[in-house]
């Protein structure tokens, strides 16, 4: 006993020697209340520098926060513009036959894609905090105006409500992008993880490159649908109206423009050759059908395009129903989507080029320029990734490229518009196939598959719902997996047991490290997520079965018979009053079981919770430690000197009936 | 340096000193799934008892598992007999009142109240876990009955087709009920937490007492809806129709009632005088109305009984439209709040007497009963709260006390029920409203507030949610505040400042214990979630805030300047592959800093994911420490022998754009 005496020293010695476990101080109600409001809608504080500043400075700063171009505009250099002149000039170029075929894509006037490239950029260059960011249209969000609004309106039957009903798509969604910036809700765009854009977008490419094949086999007829086997049914039934010459020349200028971004990608500095190619096509395949009149033989071309600026449309928004609802939900999630790609663009740029931007900002930014576009004649914009891509290969500076984008476009809209009469259809199909093919990204998709499965599911949920149902499916999909795995994290925590790491007073988990030792007569767990009412029952079952199982084995092993069951709360974030109940049960369990329940190191939080229930003085202040290593060092004590003194008073024969 | 070489051994032989952290070993991908499949549907590892035993011997374990009385009924003793006999006899005679009264709440025949209390609790005493339940009807669900059917058919004008309606719910909530047993997702029940659980049975208690306030006023015409502003309007606009002698005789026998319950709960001896209460009341405003005729004078009384056994009525099931969408829906919801009224007070009473009730089971039982009871002319049925507790303080050993009560009723069914003509309704409704004045449990409430101000909210959200708008809308409100918690407990994790308890080298948050010590030029911070998509950009918005803070800090203390950032990854449960995106992220940030990042006891799980998404290499397997302690001896160590070797080869001028 000597020896186990030096090892333990008395109770009351060994407890002064462990670490008391704190209960954080009391708050009061209104300002823990204050601060998880913060935390929740504040997390990057904005309003701090403004901080001890003048009144005056105060409203330049704020004037500054909603304008970034008053911050950057005067320290703008000739040695800035003459770069961005150059990018500015090279996304006019993708911009403007990107746009007139987007603008087909939405079943929209063609004319309706080059004021899109006109007036948004403008707004964003005043108010967008990216450098990066190339405005214009994009391919997913046009698909989904067409489709969406196509089910309410036919847009050959009633081209003029058709066109309505997308200025009124188009204002609320830069209605919600502005408001979701403005109240700090911005964290909704988070919920479309990675995995979910990957696969979104790959099957939004296939839907939009099956599309593609009315204009590359020119037919005439053509399915309302967006689904694979809709299309293709399409396709296949009226072989005998496929038109070899559009067909050829679709082929031909797809080849050349695979070709070059082929180019481009090996040498990052041909990067114009990939960046020039679609107006190169444009204007090859405009001469082609000018010289060959091939307009008269089965190869449509666009036609008569109207020349001059954007006529204003903020008088023919539609605010009657049953027009009104088909309008916000369009806008709604078109919007939704459009937000999610600028901002992930902005930020991925920002992140390469060294500087930070504000996502609540941009979405302002963004928001506002769908506003006002929507006000003269423009359909939903934001940043594509193609676009801003060659903009930031390039070279661009600031967002002044937007600025020589847009004017560049203006000047084609009062001059050069009568140019595009002959440009066929076909081109404009064989360039958004090309630029789509760009986002079907199997890459990432094989990368999620090794990383994490879950993620894989999501983003295959994603794809094929947008590939076999519709787009809105496949997000509804993919976000609702998401949010299970969330939940299902709360659901079912991981629980595993920890051993001591030979030499030290180390516990982990036994798994994780196969080398640890078991600590004869006590038994700990870990728990690996907060205690809430959505895991309470589980948790019970689930430590039930540990202990059955450990008594088990050391039944058929003979060693000493479990003592002690000590839980490692380090994860456990957070407890509810469901949880509570669990721990009394559970309590109530170990007693009649004769064995002492021990906590370890619980947090903040739960020791707030556990204090003001009472649980507490139900365990025994004795019986809470500061760390896993010391809650078995005092079991051990008392495993040698005593009995545990656990009572079974309450334990009755019903056990046996 | 001879001092600081003492305290810092040489790197290389630091590290031997220090633990490796370990790659759990990788596992086949199938038996991983399997195992998550398991800890999901079968947490309680039901199949445990069939292991190594002969196929007779498990076939007889498997009808056990599903018929338990083939599990107590050979331990059947005749003093268990003598104490079911009791309690059976008790319950039936709460049965008898309540069933009438409830059954009238749901608009149905009151004699189906009394069948419902025949056939039901035969098939639970077969099959049910519980020794405690006492099966019937129970006034929520049928409340709600009443109302989802009402909405679609008159009970009035069309009594037929709402009693077969009324049928075809059950039959589908039995189904419901079962299958969620069987396919082992009972857990969605947990999803309606204690404080949800709290709150709309306070509410649906309330409008219960409303709805009374018809049959204690003698009201003839009464509004359908059952919010509390309907109701009182319904009440206040006919005050020259209210009846003073039914509202008097109500007043005096819910008096006496509630006289009866503040003597028993004094003295839980003399249970059996608020078991006996409700009989009485029965039986003294017969007799009263017999003696005086008021049955003329204003007091309206339940007149005729149907005299024999359950009818059959599997042949009376509903199943065209538009009718079967009311009954799935009614089934549905009222399947799920009578399921998880029926497990919660199984589940307590197991608790209380020390014996297990296994969920899943339990469900089976109560669907089995009311799939059966709906072929014989019985709605919805499970386990009440108050009359399981009359049973268990009647002192009910088995579920044959439900067999004792069954025998009870069907002897009343066959000769008693004409002695119920004259029983007057308002006794009916005074026994209702002593009841549901139990349910309203505001000393829970306010426990709510004290330890959780969140549950408290749900809480309430379910209390007016049901009061103000309806029962589904009070149920939606609570759910769906409750699921906005988890996930808000995802995206917005707690993250915290780590400091150095005195004389130890154990870190802990130093909000939670003020007396610790910062560590000069180290950054320590504690993440305490998982990290998904749904929170990697707040995370990076929020580490960033707290490395411009703490540099902030040191910058005007003037102390060394910050070097490390150490990440404690002890409670992040899991990572997905958005979760590596912000770490990289954060590691170009630190970088670009010039601050070194550290990760100190990343678990099994975020190994195994870091590894396979290379992100152990990008960080260095150097800086990957399995404690705090170790991470910041490490970094002290090369802080006080060399400057860090963080490398700024990609920091840009853009950083003065």
């Amino acid at each position: 006993m000597g020896n186990a005496d030096y090892l333990y020293p008395s109770t009351n010695e060994y407890r002064q020697c462990a670490h008391p476990v704190a209960v954080p101080p009391p708050q009061p109600f209104f300002k823990s209340f204050k601060n998880s409001l913060k935390e929740t809608f504040f997390p990057d504080d904005p309003l701090r520098q403004f901080k001890n500043k003048t009144p005056s400075r105060k409203f330049f700063l704020g004037l500054q926060y909603f304008l970034p171009i008053l911050e950057w505009g005067p320290r703008y250099t000739f040695q800035f513009l003459k770069s961005d002149l150059i990018s500015g000039i090279t996304i006019a170029s993708l911009a403007i036959p990107q746009g007139i075929s987007y603008a087909k894509l939405a079943n929209l006037p063609p004319i309706l894609g080059l004021y899109s490239s006109f007036i948004p950029p403008l707004i964003y260059a005043m108010m967008g905090s990216s450098r990066d960011l190339a405005v214009g249209t994009v391919a997913v969000a046009s698909l989904l105006i067409g489709s969406m609004l196509g089910d309410e309106v036919n847009a050959t039957e009633n081209p003029t409500l058709y066109l309505h009903l997308a200025f009124t798509a188009t204002f609320f969604a830069g209605l919600l992008q502005a408001s979701l910036g403005l109240l700090r809700v911005g964290f909704i765009v988070d919920f479309l993880s990675h995995a979910t854009i990957v696969g979104f977008m790959g099957g939004a490419a296939t839907v939009v490159i099956l599309q593609q094949l009315k204009g590359i086999l020119g037919l005439q007829h053509f399915t309302q649908s967006t689904d694979i086997i809709s299309v293709l049914r399409s396709v296949f039934s009226q072989i005998h109206e496929w038109r070899w010459e559009s067909g050829v020349l679709g082929a031909v200028f797809l080849f050349f423009l695979l070709l070059s971004r082929y180019f481009s990608k090996r040498r990052p500095k041909f990067f114009w050759i990939s960046a020039m190619a679609p107006l190169t096509t444009v204007i090859l395949g405009s001469l082609l059908v000018y010289l060959t009149h091939a307009e008269k033989h089965g190869v449509d071309v666009i036609g008569n395009l109207k020349k001059g600026l954007n006529p204003p449309s903020f008088g023919d928004f539609v605010f009657t129903s049953p027009y009104l609802t088909t309008a916000v939900k369009t806008g709604m999630i078109t919007g939704i989507i459009a937000l999610a790609e600028g901002i992930a663009v902005g930020r991925s740029f920002a992140m390469f080029k060294h500087y930070n931007i504000d996502g609540n900002k941009e979405m302002v930014a963004i928001g506002t320029m769908n506003i006002v576009g929507s006000c003269f004649s423009c359909y939903l914009t934001t940043g594509p990734f193609s676009r801003s891509a060659v903009n930031f290969n390039a070279g661009c500076k600031t967002a002044m490229s937007n600025v020589v984008m847009a004017i560049a476009v203006m000047f084609t809209l009062l001059f050069l518009t009568p140019l595009f009469h002959y440009t066929p259809l076909v081109v404009l199909s064989a360039i958004i196939i090309s630029a789509m093919l760009g986002l079907i990204d199997y890459e990432a998709a094989i990368h999620l598959w090794k990383v994490d499965k879950f993620d894989f599911v999501v983003c295959m949920g994603a794809y094929t719902g947008v590939v076999f149902a519709s787009v809105e499916v496949g997000l509804v999909i993919a976000v609702a997996i998401s949010v299970l795995r969330l939940l299902l994290f709360v659901a079912r925590p991981r629980t595993f047991v920890l051993g001591n790491l030979r030499n030290s007073t180390i516990y982990r988990s036994v798994e994780q490290y196969p080398t640890t030792n078991d600590v004869p007569g006590i038994l700990i767990l870990q728990i690996d997520a907060p205690i809430y009412f959505a895991n309470s029952s589980y948790l019970r079952e689930r430590i039930s079965r540990w202990i059955d199982e450990e008594e088990d084995k050391l039944k058929s092993t003979g060693e000493t018979s479990l003592q002690y069951v000590i839980f490692n709360m380090s994860a456990v974030g957070n407890i509810d009053t469901s949880g509570i109940s669990m721990l009394e049960e559970v309590k109530k369990i170990t007693d009649r079981r004769g064995l002492k329940l021990v906590l370890a190191n619980p947090g903040a939080e739960v020791m707030k919770k556990l204090n003001k229930s009472k649980f507490i003085e139900t365990i025994g202040k004795e019986w809470i430690y500061l760390t896993v290593g010391e809650a078995v060092e005092a079991c051990n004590y008392k495993l040698h000197t005593c009995k545990p003194d656990t009572t079974n008073e309450d334990s009755q024969p019903w056990n046996n009936v």
